[in-house]
C-alpha cells in the first residue's frame, strides 16, 4: 500500500493508516524525555499528534500538541523540559478528518476523588458509541470524541474499589480492540484486549519496566526487550513490584495480520516474529504462488521492499530501485490550480526511466486499497518505458473494513470488494496481477495454513471474518457524536 | 487603583481584577462578529482570554483562545469568519495564576442528549469546591478548574426535563454570584443570581436581543438598551419569543458598589446609574467631606479621573494631568535585570514636573489596594517636584477580601486591613491622607444613607458584611482542584 | 485629530502619524534594555515596527522587528536578552504602505572597511528619490526602500577620512529633516539637520550619554536631562570624551510647530517647553479668540484633552469626558462584513449619553486633517442628545502636506485646503466652527505673534511655507523606488 | 556517508551538505508553483531555506523563508498564492553555522537603474573575499555575507550595456564554482562555470524553458528534457527566442564526481549519466576491487543502498536491509541530558537484529568523512549479532575539503586525511575497510581510467587536484566578513 493518489493529496486517502502507538515507563529518571524517544520511533503508528503525560510530586504534567514528536519536542520549545518526573505514558495519533481536535489527543486524563488517572490507547472499541449515549443520559460530560473517552468515564463512575479494580470493571463494559497504558500516582498499568489484536510489549531499562506498542520502541533507548503482553492480560507495576491479571473471559488470540504486512516497523519483533522477516517470507511465498517471466523486480517505495527482495531472491530476478521516493514528502503543500494539477505531478514518487526503459517489470507493493495509486505508479512505471508490468500484492485482496483501530475506507471503496482480479488488473492497467493467498500468507508467518474455523490471526479485512461484536454497527446511530465543532 | 506596582510586573498585582464579561445575541444574521465587538467593548472585564460560541445548522462552533479580542479575532486569522450561525454568545476571561490553561476559556460546552448547551459566566460560586469534589466522587469528570463547570455538570445530571428546567435545578444548587448567559440548539438564556451581585442588561438589535453585562457593549454595535435584567431573574429567548421566570427563593438585591467605582466602564449605565456620573458624584462627596487646601487636584490614571473633576468641580481647585499614562503597557516585557531595576523605571505612568513642580497637590485614586503603588505615585509625584501630597481616595478603605468575582488578594495582604488611616498615611508618604465614608458613597450613587441592617449593595469589601454564604472557607478543603497541569 | 474614522480602519487613515523615535546609549552595562525601554516611552512616535542594535566585542547585534516595543521584547522571546553590549541605538518606526517591509526596519546596518555603522533616522529627506537614483546608476545596491538608506551609501562612498567625515560629508548631500543617532565600534553620534525640524536631546544615566527624540524617554529610565542638541549640531561620544561640531551651513531654526500640537507626548519638554502646558496655552487661546455659549467642555480623547482643559479653565465651563475611548484598540480587527458595516460600530470611542444629553457642547480637538472623522464624532455627539455643539480645533487650518518627516494625505484630501471655515462647518455638522490663528498658536509657545518674514517654526502645513528644497517635488520622478516586493 | 553521528546532533557533522539547488522558468502561466514543485525535488541539496521570485507587472516578487520547500509553500501560508507571474527562478539552500541569517536566503535581488536582477547561485566563489574586501572599500554596502552577492555587485556597477553583458562582465572576475540562473523584467539566464563543475539542465514544458539542477526537478512537473548546459555557456532566453553565448576562456570540463557519488537523487540523470545507474557501477567496481566472503550486503540507509545492490549482483551475495532508518528524523529534537545520552540512543538508526545474528556482514556506505557515524554504525551492527562486518566504501578516501560549493570540514577532521586504512579499519572497528580506486571510479562513469594529466572530473576531494584557483586561500584574511549579527 502507498499513499501516493493524488501527488497533492493532504491525507493520503489510499492508504490505511494505523490509530495508534503507546509507550510508558514507570520510575525512571528520564521517564519524561525517553518516552518521547519510544514515541519517535513509533512515530509511523501515527503522525498527527503526540502526548506524554508525566507525574510529578504530586502533579501529572500534561504536553499533548498537533505534529510529529520530532517537531512538538524540538529545542525551540519547552515542552520537553516541563516533562518532569519518574513516571510516564505518551501517545502518537492518527485521526480521521474532524476528529483532530486538540481536546483528542491522548493521553486522555481524568481527576478522580484523591487522585488522577492517564490513559493511552491503540486500537478501537465496537461498542463506544452505544457507552457513550448511555453515559450521556446519565449526565457524563464528554471532553473528546475520542472513544478511550468513555473507558475514563467508566472508570470514573465505577462502583469498585482502588483504582486498577475500576479500570477492569470499566474495560470489561467495553468491546473491541484496545493496547493500553494507564499511569496513576502509584501505578503503571498496561492491558491488551483478550484477542490481543493490537501489539504490546514489556520492556526493560535501568530496572524500569516500560510498555510500547512494538520492539523498536525500546531498541531506540537501548532497552531490553522482555516479553508480549499477553491477550487479555493486565500488568500493574508499582514501586513494591509487579502483578499480573488475567480479569476478562478467555478467547483464542487474533493479532492483527496487518501488523505484519504493512503496520509495524521492520525491525520490530511482536508477538514472536521478526516484521521484516515475515515481510520477506511473503515475498517468497508470493513468488511461488504466482511467478512472472520478468527482467526486474521493483518496490513500490517504502513499504514494499522487504516483500520485494523477498521475491527477487525467490524467483532469482535482480531486486531495483526502479521508483525513487521524496522523503521530505509533508502533509501540507501548495493547493494546486486545475493548470499545474493536469500535470500529472509527480510530488511523492519518481520512475527511473534509465533503469526501466524496456524491462519487463514486476511491481511489489504491499497492499491495495482503493486502487488510485496502484493505477498511477502503473502508468508513471510504463511511461517510463517498462514493456510489461506485473504487480505482485503482498497481502490477499482487502475487501472488508477494519473497526478495530484501523482507518479503512467504507468496502464499497475498496477496489477489491467491487472487482475481481481480473477486473482490478485491467482497472490498474498491468499486464498480470495477483495477490498472495490467504494460505500463503499464514504460511509466511509461520502457521502451516489459515485453518477457517480457527484462524490465529484477525484477518477480517481480507476474509470478513470478525472476531469481536460490532455493537455499534448493528444499532441504528442517531445524530452525531459531539455538537461541537472546534474549527482552529 | 492602579496597576503601577512594579513597573516590570507582568500581573498588576496591586489591582483589583474584575474576572469576567459575558455577551449573548439570539437570531442576528451577524451573531458572531456582533459578539466580537461587544466583547471587545467589555475587553476591560477580563484581558487574558476570549471566547464565543456559535450556533450553526446542527453544530456549535467554538472559538476560544488565549489574548486580547482585537488579537484573538484579527484579520490574520479565520476565527472571526469561522463563528458563523445567528445565534452566538462569549465570553472575556481573567483569570488568577495557575488558573490559565486553554481548557479553562470559556464559553464552556457540554453534549447532552439530543443537543448541547454552552454557557459563560461572570461571577464567583461559593460552594464551588464542595459541588465539585461531590460530583467527582459520583464520577464525574471535569474539563477545567473554573466553577463554572460545576454547573454544567449539575445541569447535565438534572433528572428534570427540558434544558431549561434541568438549568434552573443546577442553578438552585449553587451558591454564589453569577450573571450567565448560556446558549443551546434553540434557546438563548441569561441568569442572574438572586442578590444581582454582578449586572447583566438587555438589549435589542435589529429585533434580535442581546445579553450583556455592561451597556457599552450594546452602544458599540448600535443596539438598544431595554432594561436590566432582573436579581434572580432567567430570562429565556427562543424563535418563538420570550419568556421570564423567577425560580429562586427572592433576596434583598446587593448590586457590587465597586462596579461603579472602579469595574464598569464609565460610559456604561449598569441598575439605573451611569458610572462616571456616579464617580463624578463620589469626588463631590469626597471634596466636600475631606477637603484639602491646595494648587492642584491630579488623578491617578485613568481610573482616577472622574472622581477627580467630581472633586476639582466641588472643591473649585484646578484639576490637570499630572501623571500621564503610557497607553501601550502591554502583559509581557522584558525581565529586568537589578542593574536596571534599580533605575526606579517608569514603564507604565511619568509624572509632569512642569505641571507639578513647587505645587500643593491633592491626588485623587479609585482605592488602595496593597499600598504599594500609591506609595510609588506619590514618590513620583514629590520627585517631580510638588511640594504638598495630600491623598483622596473614592472608596472606603479596602479590608476585606471578595468572594463574588473579584480577584482580591488575602486580607492579610490589604493596606487597610493591616493600619489605620494614620499609619497608611505615613506608609504611602502623604501630607493628609483621606477615604470616602460609606454614607457618603451611598449619597453617591443615589441613596440617603447606608442601612447597616439592609444595605442596598454589596460593600463587602469595605464592611466584611457578605450577603451570599460561602461554603468553601467554611470547610476544610484538602487536596488540590485538579491533578492535571498544561505547561503550555 | 483623532483616528476614529470607519471604526474598523487598520491604519487611522484620518490622522497625522510621526514617522519615528530614535534612541542611543553610550557605555552603560544596560545598554540594550534601556534601550527597549526609551522606545517603549516613544512608541506614540512610530507603532508598525522597532528594532534595536548594540555592539559587543567586536560585533553588532541587531533585533529589528514588526510590531510594538512592549510585544518584540516580551518575556517570551530572546530578543531583549540576545542584545548584549554597552553601546546601543534604536528606532521606532511608522512606516506608510507599501512600505511595511522587514528590510525597512531600523536602525540599518552597513559594513564599512574595518568596521560597521548603524543608523536610526527620524525626519524625511526631500532629495532622497533623485540621490537614490544617482547612487543607482553609479552601482549602488539598496537593501531597503527608506530614504535613511542614501545616508548609509553615500557615508560608504565618502573619500573623506573617519567615520564621523564620512557621515557629516554624506548629510552635506542631503536636503530634508532629520534627528538621527549613529553607532559604530568605537562612537555613538547624534545629528539634527540644520534647521532642526525634529527633537533630538541629550540626557545622562550613570555617567552615560543618551539621545532620544523627548525628555520622556529620559524620564522613564530615570536619566537626566541635559540639553536639547541645536539645530546643525553633531554631537560625538567616544570613550575619551565628547566633541560638538556644527560643520553645515547655519539656518534659522525652524522646529516643527505640529510637535506641540500633537506629536510629541505631554510630558516631554522639547526646545525648553512642556508640551502638556503648551497644548493647555492653546486651548486658553482658543477660548478667549473663539468663545462659544456652552454648557460643557468636553474633548476628543486623547489627544483634545489638555487644549479642552486649557479652554474649560479660560472659558469657565465645566470640562467633563463625554466621549469614553476604548484603550484596547489594535491595528488588527475582523473584516466588518457590510451587513455589520451599515451599523454604525464604535469601536474606538463611545459618547456618554448620561453626560451629553440635553447639553450645549463645546468639542475640542486637535485637529481637522480629512474631517471625516470629526462628522462622525459630531454626529456621535448629537446622537448621545447634545443640543448643540461647538468645535474648537487646537491648531490652525491643516492645507499643506508636509515633506519633513511626517505622514499626511496629498493636500487635496485635506478638508482645508478644500473648504473655507463655513464650508467645513456645514460638512462636519456642527453649529459653531473655530480653528485657532497662526498668532494665537505662536502665543500659546512664547512668542509674541508669527513673525511671516522669520517665523520661528515649520509651519508649513498651515502656511505652506517650506523652509527646505524640496528637491524630489520639483523633478519628474519616474518609474518606482524599488522593483521588489516582499508580501510576507 | 551518514548523518547518524551523535544520535541528538541537530546538523549532521559528520554528512558532506551540497550547498543548493536552483531552478528558473520563463512564460508560463504557473511559473510559481511550478519552481515551487522544481525546489521540492530538489530539496535533498539544500534544506535550510528556500525562495523564489517571480515577476509580474513591473515588479518582482519574492517570498524567501528559512525551512524546507513544503512547509514555507504548504497550505497554510499565502505565501505560494502570492508568487504571481509567468516568470519564476527559486532556490534551496544549505548553510553553514553563523550563515544562517534570513538576509541571505536565494535568490538575492537588487534595483539597477530601470530595472531589477534576482539571481540564485549553486556552487562557491573561490575569490569571493577578495572581491568584497575591494568592494567595501569602494563604498559598497552589502546586504548579506553570501558570497553571491559579489556578482550581484559587479554586476551593477559594471559599466556595460545591457544587463546579459553587466552579468558576463561580473562573471569574468569571479573565480570559483557557479551554476546560476538570472530573472530580469525581460530575460532568464542560465550560466555554468567554464569548468562545469556544478550541474544544470534545461527543459522544456508547454513550451516554456526551464532550468534546474537536475534531471527530476523536470520529472517532478512533467517537463521534457532538453540537455544539459555546457560548461561556460551563458544561455538567455526572451519573449523573442533563445541565445547562447561562451564568453569566457574556454577550459578543460571537470564535472564535480561526487555529484554521482552522493549528492544528485538517484534518478537524476546528469551529464549525460544516471546516477542510479553510475552508483550501482560503483558498487560492481567495488566487488571486483575488494571482494569479501560474507552471507550478507548491508547498506547504510539511504545513500549507501545503489551502491550495495550492485556489489549483492556483482558479488552474489544476498542483499538485506539490516538497518532500519527513521525518516522522521529532523532537524530539531530534545536536548537530551547526560543521563539519556549514555544510553547510546539510536534515533535515527537502528539495526535488525534478526537479520544480522550470526552473520559475516559487508556493509556499504557512500563514504567516510569524518568517521564518527562509521564507527557507531559498525557498533550498532556488532551489537546486533554479526559475526564480521567487513566495510566497503563507494568512493575513494576523502582527503582534502572541497572549495567549490560543498561544506566540508577541515581536512585535519577528516579521518583519510590523518589515517592510512589500516588505521582507519582499527579507529572503525571492521574486520576488512576498502575504498574504490580512482580508477575503478572512473570506470564506473564511463571513463577507461583516470588520466592523471587531464582527469575528466573535479575529484579534489580524493586527489587534491584543484582545477580552479583559490585567491581567498592564498591571501591572508583579516577580520570577518560582516560585523552584523541578526540573532533571530
Amino acid at each position: 500500500m502507498t499513499g501516493l493518489t493524488d501527488p497533492f493529496s493532504v491525507d493520503d486517502a489510499d492508504t490505511l493508516h494505523e490509530e495508534c502507538g503507546v509507550f510508558g515507563i514507570f520510575g525512571h529518571p528520564g521517564a519524561g524525555a525517553l518516552t518521547i524517544l519510544g514515541l519517535h520511533a513509533l512515530q509511523h503508528r501515527g503522525q498527527e499528534a503526540a502526548g506524554v503525560v508525566t507525574y510529578d510530586h504530586g502533579q501529572f504534567i500534561a504536553e499533548r500538541h498537533p505534529g510529529l514528536v520530532g517537531d512538538i519536542f524540538g529545542k525551540k520549545s519547552d515542552h520537553a523540559a516541563n516533562l518532569k518526573g519518574d513516571y510516564a505514558i505518551g501517545h502518537n495519533r492518527y485521526s480521521t478528518a474532524g476528529g483532530s481536535a486538540v481536546r483528542n489527543i491522548q493521553p486522555l486524563f481524568a481527576d478522580l476523588t484523591g487522585g488522577g488517572i492517564a490513559i493511552a490507547h491503540n486500537g478501537n472499541l465496537t461498542n463506544a458509541y452505544a457507552l457513550r449515549s448511555k453515559l450521556v443520559q446519565d449526565g457524563a460530560i464528554f471532553q473528546s470524541t475520542s472513544d478511550t473517552e468513555v473507558i475514563i468515564h467508566l472508570t470514573a463512575r465505577s462502583g469498585k474499589g482502588p483504582v486498577v479494580e475500576k479500570l477492569i470493571d470499566a474495560l470489561k463494559q467495553v468491546e473491541g480492540a484496545y493496547s493500553l497504558v494507564a499511569l496513576t500516582a502509584k501505578k503503571l498499568i498496561g492491558v491488551r484486549d483478550p484477542w490481543g489484536v493490537r501489539p504490546l510489549v514489556l520492556g526493560m531499562l535501568d530496572g524500569a519496566p516500560i510498555f510500547a506498542s512494538e520492539s523498536c520502541a525500546l531498541d531506540i533507548i537501548g532497552a531490553e526487550f522482555v516479553r508480549d503482553i499477553e491477550p487479555g492480560e493486565v500488568v500493574v507495576f508499582t514501586k513494591d513490584g509487579v502483578e499480573s491479571y488475567f480479569p476478562f473471559a478467555r478467547q483464542k488470540p487474533r493479532f492483527c495480520i496487518f501488523e505484519y504486512i504493512y503496520f509495524a516497523r521492520p525491525d520490530s519483533t511482536v508477538e514472536g516474529r521478526n516484521v521484516y522477516e515475515a515481510r520477506k517470507a511473503i515475498g517468497r511465498e508470493l513468488a511461488h504462488e504466482s511467478p512472472a517471466d520478468a527482467d526486474l523486480v521493483i518496490p513500490v517505495p517504502d513499504s514494499g521492499v522487504p516483500a520485494a527482495l523477498g521475491f527477487s531472491q525467490a524467483a532469482n530476478i535482480p531486486f531495483e530501485l526502479g521508483i525513487i521516493r521524496n522523503h521530505y514528502v509533508g502533509r501540507t503543500f501548495i493547493e494546486p490550480t486545475d493548470r499545474i494539477r493536469h500535470l500529472g505531478v509527480r510530488r511523492k514518487h519518481n520512475p527511473n526511466r534509465a533503469t526501466l526503459a524496456g524491462k519487463r517489470v514486476v511491481l511489489i507493493d504491499d497492499s491495495i486499497v482503493r486502487g488510485t495509486t496502484s493505477k498511477k505508479i502503473v502508468q508513471m512505471v510504463r511511461d517510463a518505458g517498462a514493456s510489461e508490468v506485473h504487480f505482485r500484492v503482498a497481502s490477499p485482496p482487502t475487501r472488508h473494513s477494519c473497526f478495530y483501530g484501523v482507518d479503512t475506507p467504507n468496502e464499497h471503496a475498496l477496489l477489491a470488494h467491487e472487482m475481481n482480479i481480473e477486473e482490478m488488473a485491467k482497472f490498474i492497467g498491468v499486464d498480470s496481477l495477483a495477490f498472495i493467498s490467504m494460505d500463503g500468507l499464514y504460511r509466511a508467518v509461520g502457521e502451516e495454513r489459515r485453518d477457517p474455523k480457527a484462524p490465529k490471526f484477525c484477518d477480517a479485512c481480507f476474509s470478513g471474518d470478525y472476531p469481536i461484536r460490532m455493537t455499534d454497527e448493528e444499532i441504528a446511530k442517531e445524530g452525531q457524536l459531539s455538537f461541537l465543532v472546534e474549527v482552529s
